[in-house]
């Protein structure tokens, strides 16, 4: 069969995408079915009771929405926060910030609780800011750093957000499947992810979970929806097996992956999947100390499944990720934000966690590495020659 | 290789998803790549590059966005349509209601054009409610109206709103690929698209394309674009080669479908597709008049690859479709809104649109409608009987 286009296969060790598993790709490419076909209802049921297993919460309106995380993280703050309301967003990275974008553009009145980017958002921080803003309905904060590689203490802000009975929003886009994610025993409200990375499923739809309060919120609003597309008092209303009321066609063959990639992660157990990130993780990092090289973030706030690199001063970021990718066809990502040009970041996410992997991409590594030491050795030989030395 | 959930194949014959090529399915299953890979932006420039001939535009911003068709259109909306802004709404069919509740949505002030569903929107309708509303800044239509068949004149009613200066947004969702769609000759502004109509795709993505007077708008708008996942302003850098400024993931596997339609679609040639699509109306309505069943459009206003029959009183209309599914493994639409239980939709879209598909559903249709028959004749028979028989 002639493609109109055909990637070449890369290893995928960035910040997501992460490798999918060839189930996954099969699952995907199954024949399209008809969103209202029973098969489909059966499909979307069990794709809801695998989420609620993995996000390890009872929450009835656990559903992956039609879109990437981005699109998850605007239906927990477009449902959730209502114009002129006080809303805490913690913000210690990218992925923060755009918490706070997003909920400005919903008319929320956003009081930031600030960290420097690759230290963790601490309780007292959070404590201290709902002090002074008792009257916050919701407090937002991202669990697994993208940007940065830090893990927040979910757990911990959660319980301070509910002494000030503020709602909770979590962004669990690149936690989910790396660390644990409790949702009803931490008491998150509302919660976002995405499939692209510890779940190892091609990226464009967003597991979400709301909790009753969640819920109770949402029928409450004083003001409408903001949105019709991520509307979800109709979009639940699709997924719930008593009135599955019409709203979009789902993207069925991307459903078909994401059911495909959340029975691989229930098979291999969620315990098992958490362990191969910590491994991995600390087989890179002791790899990484031979080369001299040093962590972003310290050890207790580190995110296992991404791992971020200091840039060492002799070494050039671009230069070096293209040579990684031209001639090992491996991915690594870049600095984003204030961190352009000054880390590099490593996932080994879900599918990429695999200690052979660490082993290629230190070996690739530590030969590019080299050739820096060589080059810079070659320079400051040829400065130290007397200038006639060149004709 | 063991699969999570194995669907079985359906004929799908109804208002959308339509049968995917399988070309089109084994690209979807491809590796993934990065999103911010090279490939990637070659990839997506080419995608750029495909739909704007099937648009027909020479649009700059003409690309897919990453979520299903009602995704482009709030993203149309929301960016072009400001709060307290008038914008006239035509609304014959489900479609043309859920634009307008998207536009009040973002505090729009909506005017409606009513027609009745099933017939089209009249130039001199639109034109009667925009000389009442000479200061609405935009005017919106569906130019296949999926819940109803009918086609909307969509070069008569730019040409209307052009007169009074309006920007048009048009939902092509169904029509792309179907029909003629000349967005650049008929001053179309703003225009979104699904992918799993008569492009053959899965669902999922949602091409749109946005003139220069409609970019102009977005730029110079009074008010924040009150969404982050659609901010267009956002996402055409990171579809525009020159910055490629990272937004979100882009659904990569999803793409690699969307490239494989569009070749497909362009392969064949936009003509002959559509011409495809006629011909297979011609078929099945004269199948159905065999069957003494009537369309409900009028055949001016006809959407070809979406035919909505009556349905007659002595049929049942879910009994007919669950029996349609379950012997012949075929799937037509039922009516939805104010047409729920009066009408079919059969749809025979891209791939769809096949004779022998015809044929097939043409047999089953009048074996089923044989049997009917048969069982009203034995109602009668057992009615007609003296009660003393039955003993």
């Amino acid at each position: 069969m002639h493609l109109s286009f055909i990637p070449e296969s890369t290893l995928l060790l960035g910040p997501g995408p992460s490798p999918v598993h060839d189930s996954v790709l099969a699952a995907t490419s199954q024949p399209t079915i008809g969103h209202l076909d029973k098969q489909c209802f059966a499909l979307m049921n069990e794709i809801k009771q695998m989420l609620q297993q993995v996000f390890q919460t009872r929450n009835a309106l656990t559903i992956p929405l039609s879109g990437p995380g981005s699109a998850g993280m605007e239906a927990c703050v477009a449902n959730l926060v209502e114009p002129n309301e006080k809303v805490v967003v913690c913000i210690n990275g990218a992925f923060g910030q755009r918490i706070a974008d997003s909920a400005r553009k919903v008319g929320g009145n956003v009081i930031e609780v600030r960290t420097a980017w690759g230290r963790p958002i601490t309780p007292t921080a959070l404590r201290d800011t709902l002090t002074q803003h008792p009257d916050a309905k919701s407090v937002c904060f991202v669990h697994g750093e993208t940007s940065t590689g830090v893990l927040n203490d979910a757990q911990a802000l959660c319980a301070v957000a509910r002494e000030f009975g503020a709602l909770t929003i979590v962004d669990a886009v690149t936690s989910l499947g790396g660390v644990e994610v409790k949702v009803d025993e931490w008491g998150i409200d509302a919660i976002f992810s995405g499939t692209q990375k510890c779940l190892s499923c091609p990226p464009g739809l967003s597991p979400i979970s709301l909790s009753e309060r969640a819920v109770n919120k949402l029928t409450q609003r004083q003001s409408p929806i903001p949105s019709w597309f991520l509307d979800l008092s109709m979009i639940s209303n699709y997924w719930d097996v008593s009135s599955r009321a019409y709203h979009h066609t789902a993207p069925i063959n991307a459903l078909y992956g994401l059911h495909q990639a959340l029975s691989n992660v229930l098979e291999e157990g969620r315990e098992e999947l958490m362990a191969r990130h910590a491994e991995c993780q600390e087989l890179l990092i002791s790899g990484l100390e031979t080369l001299g090289l040093e962590c972003l973030v310290d050890k207790d706030s580190r995110l296992p499944q991404l791992t971020t690199i200091l840039i060492p001063d002799y070494m050039d970021d671009k230069d070096f990720r293209e040579q990684l990718m031209a001639e090992y066809k491996i991915e690594i990502g870049g600095g984003i934000g204030e961190l352009a040009g000054q880390v590099w970041r490593i996932g080994l996410m879900g599918n990429g966690a695999r200690p052979e992997y660490v082993e290629q991409l230190l070996d690739a590594m530590s030969r590019l590495h080299l050739r820096s030491f060589i080059q810079i050795e070659m320079q400051a030989d040829s400065a130290a020659q007397p200038a006639t030395c060149l004709n």
